[in-house]
């Protein structure tokens, strides 16, 4: 365990083997930072407000997070959490293994997130949302929750598994992506989805299998399902999964 | 009074009865903070710079300003005032009672605002924004003032009393958004705007009376004005008043 | 010098004459800060990662470093940075003169960036982009680089001297846009551009030559190119250059 002389750490706090924390960081009463995990500087752990009931905030072991962000009360992530910087977590978000989420990302808390979901930098996770499993989420895009705001409706986004969301679009209230779907760039997405279908446009408009949208690496093979051709940062389980998924659809 | 023991407050800084100041937090020379506000952590109040003259940042009683927080000397803040994280204000910005600015919003200052205005996160107020009263801005809206970047001429915009402005929605320079207006989400409005109407798109066109659109919490009453439905949060003498508002209207 | 007490600055840092280091400031080992320069509290430079290979980060003379800014190691600023409050900057980026990078933009590293280039608050600049001299970019605009995430495939945007991205606009993988070129705001721009032209819209069109746009300062000339009229903070040196050209076309 390395704690920096001017880190602020509650007593209370549990705290794992081999963790690191940094300067300036303040890690309050209600939390419990599995093994091996690094939390960088000036980061505030288990901010307390009216709507966590002292529940814990729970850091998954072997996780990294990044300086300057901010995690409230009673949520808890799985094992391999990693962070850019300048993240905010509100309260009761509950996320599977190996969540990475980029700088200046803001989930909004009361989430549902699988395993294995990536979201890029200044993404913003509306109260609500529903995300599975090897989900992504790209730059400035906005998962919302309210169709006529303000109001007390709250109809937070599905997002399933293996669909991906592409740079500053907006997934209005509601809205269920299904498996596999690609949502363009600058879209503005509302409504049910197919499977495995591409939609852009603002607002968006089905244009066709994700599938026709070819490689540019030379190979010109299907960019979706990603999975058949991106695999970096998975576990050597998963990519097994993946190949054998391909010979058995062969 | 309750300060940090790491907090660096300057003795010049002028700091009401019961005020929490947070752990790392800075309070420049010029600086009032009037009674029961708490300013969390990693704050820095009253920065200085050549525009701000020396004159002084005041912030209201029984403001909650949230963690990693930036005010410029020379704007002031009436009563209840309530941040998100990380928001940065700059000098001369004049702000009625209960302004919420949610995280990660940047006022870049020279603004005026009104009473009760609340954003959602990531706002971006453009220097000479005129907002009203009542307004509601969502996240990763941008209030923007230069009709051709870059130049030296600020046409700021002006939102009137009541308009609602929906996610990642850019509001062009010089553009009115007259009162009770919803702007719908991913839209670029410019121009001119008549009350109580609907405008969507990019470029945003009009699309009829707001109150159209109607309420999903199974009453299908119209969702605008919303002040007919929403009273969240507000004081018990505005809630009466728009009450008094319906009755009048019958 | 003048290093505030709180600072934590390496021994190894070298730090040239007459720099401010703010409080709660961290320079770590691998930094060299050139003279006449000002780094505000919370900073943190010379963040490591496996990326770096040790290389330095190196801030030019009569720089500006506002609070809250993180830098890695391994890029290169030349003389006279000004950033705004809570910027991020990754490993591998090489900068020309006088850059100025609004509050809250993300440069992701591995990029290159030429002389007195300036981004207003909440730019996205993705992994090797490449961008002329005196380029500017507005608020919320994002330089893409995948033209389908996720895979391995590194398509940097190139933009040329003098262009101008308003607000709120993506600009797609592998994009050039051409010298003098300006996209309209919130628009999403692809493929190749021709010189001086205006494109917008979502997906964005040609709309004829950028002078078209007039000035609303009352002269009507046109508002592009903006070096015509626009000259606040640039060295005389550079004016005189401008100036030169106008002679010499007329």
């Amino acid at each position: 365990m390395s704690i920096h002389s001017t880190a602020i750490v509650s007593e209370k706090a549990k705290i794992g083997e081999n963790v690191t924390i940094g300067a300036y960081t303040i890690v309050h009463d209600n939390v419990v930072i599995h093994s091996n995990t690094i939390i960088e500087s000036y980061c505030e752990l288990g901010v307390s407000n009216q709507l966590s009931q002292g529940a814990k905030l729970i850091i998954g072991a072997e996780s990294h997070i990044r300086s300057r962000s901010t995690f409230y009360e009673a949520s808890t992530f799985g094992r391999g959490l990693v962070t850019g910087h300048n993240v905010t977590v509100r309260e009761k978000t509950i996320v599977g293994v190996n969540f990475q989420l980029g700088t200046l990302s803001d989930v909004q808390g009361h989430c549902k997130i699988g395993d294995f979901v990536r979201t890029h930098s200044n993404v913003h996770i509306g109260q609500h949302s529903n995300i599975g499993n090897f989900v992504w989420i790209f730059p400035y895009v906005v998962l919302t929750n309210d169709p006529h705001p303000p109001s007390s409706v709250m109809q937070g986004v599905t997002i399933e598994d293996y669909a991906v969301i592409a740079t500053m679009s907006v997934v209005l209230p509601g809205s269920k992506i299904a498996e596999g779907v690609f949502i363009g760039a600058h879209s503005c997405i509302g409504g049910s989805t197919e499977k495995d279908m591409l939609y852009s446009g603002s607002p968006a408009k089905k244009i066709g299998l994700a599938s026709k949208i070819k490689l540019k690496d030379g190979t010109k093979k299907p960019a979706y399902p990603w999975r058949k051709h991106f695999h970096r940062g998975y576990p050597q389980e998963v990519i097994e999964q993946w190949n054998n998924e391909q010979l058995n659809n062969v």
